[in-house]
């Protein structure tokens, strides 16, 4: 553990306490791996409780303990069961608890003795990202681009390849490329499944059109792309319609915007040539050490973007079996939106 | 959806409709993918809400209706808001609502209307295989074995290939043997990191012992397997123990001994050597649609082994800074437990 990393784990830390107090929380129970990583630089294989608190703690499963010792700027404790954490809570006079939004049902009601109250302090610690983080999403970004470019989707759609190949082999070339695994199982879509936003690679040969949404990571954080291959004049159609939405979303990014408006600039442009219904999804979202973070870019999602906030573009247009049109980059927020990467949106 | 896969379902869903009524349940609120899966045969890729109830309905993303519609044995309905789903619950008089251990913090307060419980209703009910899952499973294990074979790790080894290539091959053929993906991030360990039970795999030449613990899924259903490539005497002085710990557990699995029972088998087995602070996890766990289920082989899992059931046995000595050996198999339970798929436990 270096000092700096040490310092940036506190920093957080303190920056949390500050929210929890505003809100008359005496401590906050951690129990996600990624938001324990974040604070502390340990990543939990099994299951993990930080508390946050003035002295704060984690309390570790035993196979992990090794692996804690060396890693962690936090002090770290052997788990022992729900009952010593309760009891190492009470003897701190902890009344009114902070808990994540994803804690666990089963977790939730063994400490149902305390006033649990969910707290977004660390989502929204998450949101704004350092240099360091920022660095490390652009790595990840420019890792898979330069693997898609490699993989050269036209010519295995040519040769007949099958979707699960390619979903594989890109993977195997972002791992090759630096990456350390995919940020989400790749999808892999041709022809009518590309109209199902979540498809799986199937051992099909490559229809048309191929849509490939796909990422990976570099030292836990991730990146997120898609690109469409199209191949005929009403593909090409959808796609000019997908790609005016997507250019001017990216566009209305800004520090000082709502997310909500970004989606709404979007899902105009789509409604207005007629597809309206057929953008099923909401235009975006954060990434970092999860694919998937605060804010996002909905109808509903009324958080303004700050300064060093990154958003994905990702509108799509889904014809059901017909075919689906989706073009994603992300997007680093700042006084103008800075797309990060700079693979062409029309390969 | 076959009639068949239907009325599997419909049987679940009434078994489980009788363990709420005992307990005074009115429904219960179901939104784990996997379980929803079970009973309905559509798996979520982004959320769902089952309400098991005399009518059972499932709330679909927009997103997902296309793939629900053609997957789902039970009636969907787009998901609109959480307050048109509490609406509906209560138009039908429900009141004692039951939940999943791993339903989500944020879910469970907008449900604090209903009086909520925690039910295993579901996981029991998935505790005892059907003859097709079993089938399922014999058929990951035997591609995972058969994968793991032709990988040739002792080759691997002389030829100074890397941990990660060697996970990543072995997903390869993983999939090449007709498996869909790994059922979890396949541990390839070698040297001192053997000695955490979780270590991820590395840009790093294979040392000695090589560990690997990984496993694939057919139709949805997992294997998991371990085996760990021995190399020096100290190393198989080690092996030796568990192995002796493995096969003795693997007699003690059969219909009518508790769980418990059979952990202290290979627990005793390597307590006597003198290493018991080194076995530092659970001796197995049940598996199926997830890596991990119910019944844990554990020191405190009280349930009572029954035909059908599926556990795994994997005992470990992890020396730390010096190495790990974990052997791991898959075992039916039976009036006598039978070894799934036929591997040699030294390879």
């Amino acid at each position: 553990m270096q000092i700096k990393e040490k310092n940036v784990h506190k920093f957080h830390i303190n920056n949390i306490l500050k929210k929890l107090e505003e809100k008359d929380m005496d401590a906050m129970l951690v129990a996600n791996f990624n938001n324990i990583y974040y604070l502390s630089g340990y990543l939990s294989t099994s299951f993990a409780f930080l508390i946050i608190k003035e002295d704060p703690i984690i309390f570790v499963s035993g196979m992990d303990m090794e692996n804690a010792k060396n890693t962690s700027s936090i002090d770290i404790v052997k788990y022992e069961s729900y009952d010593r954490m309760i009891e190492c809570l009470k003897e701190e006079g902890i009344r009114n608890l902070a808990i994540e939004s994803d804690l666990t049902a089963n977790v939730y009601q063994k400490f149902n003795d305390f006033n649990l109250t969910i707290s977004d302090a660390i989502s929204t610690e998450r949101m704004i990202k350092s240099d360091e983080e920022i660095e490390k999403i652009i790595k990840a970004t420019d890792i898979a681009h330069k693997s898609l470019i490699e993989l050269n989707v036209r010519d295995k759609q040519e040769k007949g390849a099958q979707e699960w190949e390619c979903a594989y082999e890109l993977g195997y070339l972002m791992r090759k490329n630096g990456a350390s695994v995919e940020s989400f199982d790749t999808i892999f879509a041709s022809g009518p499944v590309s109209s199902l936003p979540h498809s799986t690679p199937r051992q099909h040969v490559l229809d048309t059109p191929v849509l490939v949404d796909y990422g990976c990571k570099f030292e836990g954080y991730c990146s997120d792309t898609t690109r469409t291959f199209i191949y005929t004049e009403r593909q090409e159609e959808i796609s000019n319609i997908v790609l005016e939405a997507h250019d001017k979303a990216v566009d209305a990014v800004k520090a000082g915007v709502k997310a909500c408006e970004v989606d709404k600039v979007a899902r105009d442009i789509i409604a207005e040539y007629g597809y309206g219904d057929n953008f099923i999804h909401s235009t975006g979202h954060s990434l970092g050490l999860d694919i998937h973070e605060n804010p996002s870019v909905s109808l509903r999602d009324q958080t303004v973007l700050e300064n060093n906030m990154i958003v994905t573009i990702e509108p799509g247009i889904y014809l059901e079996g017909e075919f689906g049109i989706r073009i994603e980059d992300m997007v680093l927020v700042d006084k103008k939106g800075k797309l990060i990467g700079n693979l062409p949106q029309i390969l």
